[in-house]
């Protein structure tokens, strides 16, 4: 079969999501076929996010700058701040471009099922951003699942003592559905019709 | 959006077979999510790759050693060779383990469409070979394509003068299938049933 280097490749790329074993060896043949037009360039990519990768230590982004690119783009709304539970979702929000303010990364969402609490996450973080002022409205974009609306709640709550908006994305969200997973379209919809939590 | 570095992994993996756009996001979070369990190791792995590979000088393989792993082994029948379009064929025989000889890879197929002519792949290496004799029989396993089939009769007819018996994979292939793509059941059913070439 095929060296030990080549075997470590196909089984590295098959725990890619969405690369199984078969397609990891598809991918691993192109690479090697086309050794200065793919093989390099993946490999010059992947030393220079290695090298510079890091979590943005404002929002919980992960870039290879901190702050990330875009806590530090001044052309940034500051005023408008979105929670979201993982980098996926800030990724899925930020492509849509629909959002012009900045974001918070909780890194997961409560749930006593997987014994996550609520120090778990970049809550603390959260309010004391909230606490330094200058944000006038705060949209909790979490899942639209149990644990994602009991954490948004949660969060609701921990910040009703501060002058700020609380909103949320609004259900057109289809139940059990994922940000990361929802087309440009269920997004900007529900980003439109965000409402102000009860 | 994601910083330069990200963009460009971004890139690079999306245009591996198998992963478009929209996986090679998913693929690329996950790596950054994953630093030490996914980016290093896939890291280390290319470099690794990338640093040794080379082509066999004997078949044409592609491999971190030359001559390559088959060529080398010792085990290997050396009176069987198996003649196959690309890399990838040889993966798909060898994977099946089905065939216990050698393998030789022409690089492609004949093609007046795309001005591919004999001089242009490793016909001329493969004759040395057997005039090097010690060769028993020749398995010719094109594709079941025209141009496959097109390039297993031109080989025949360039080799009927060596005391060789030249065999062809038996038309259990669907028509127009490529080797690469079939099951193992397929692939051994074809190789069980191969017969002279007419
Ligand atoms: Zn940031
Ligand atoms: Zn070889």
């Amino acid at each position: 079969m095929a060296s030990p280097e080549i075997d470590a490749l196909t089984q590295a790329l098959s725990r890619l999501p969405g690369l199984g074993p078969r397609s990891a060896r598809r991918a691993v043949l192109y690479l090697l076929k086309k050794r200065e037009g793919a093989l390099g360039p993946l490999l010059a990519a992947l030393s220079a996010v290695e090298a510079r990768l890091t979590d943005c230590s404002i929002c919980g982004n992960v870039d290879t700058t901190d702050p990330c690119g875009i806590c530090a783009d001044p052309r940034r709304d500051q005023r408008a701040l979105c929670v979201v539970e993982e980098v996926a979702d800030l990724w899925a929000l930020d492509r849509s471009r629909l959002f012009p303010g900045r974001f918070h990364v909780l890194g997961g969402r409560l749930s006593a099922l997987e014994g996550v609490r609520p120090e778990d996450l970049g809550i603390d973080s959260l309010i004391r951003r909230i606490e330094a002022g200058g944000i006038d409205e705060v949209v909790l974009a979490m899942n639209a699942t149990l644990e994602g609306q009991t954490t948004a709640h949660y969060i609701a709550e921990r910040i009703e003592r501060f002058p700020v908006r609380v909103t949320q994305l609004a259900h057109g969200l289809p139940v059990g559905g994922e940000l990361d997973y929802l087309d440009e379209g269920t997004l900007a919809q529900a980003l439109r019709a965000r409402r102000p939590v009860a």
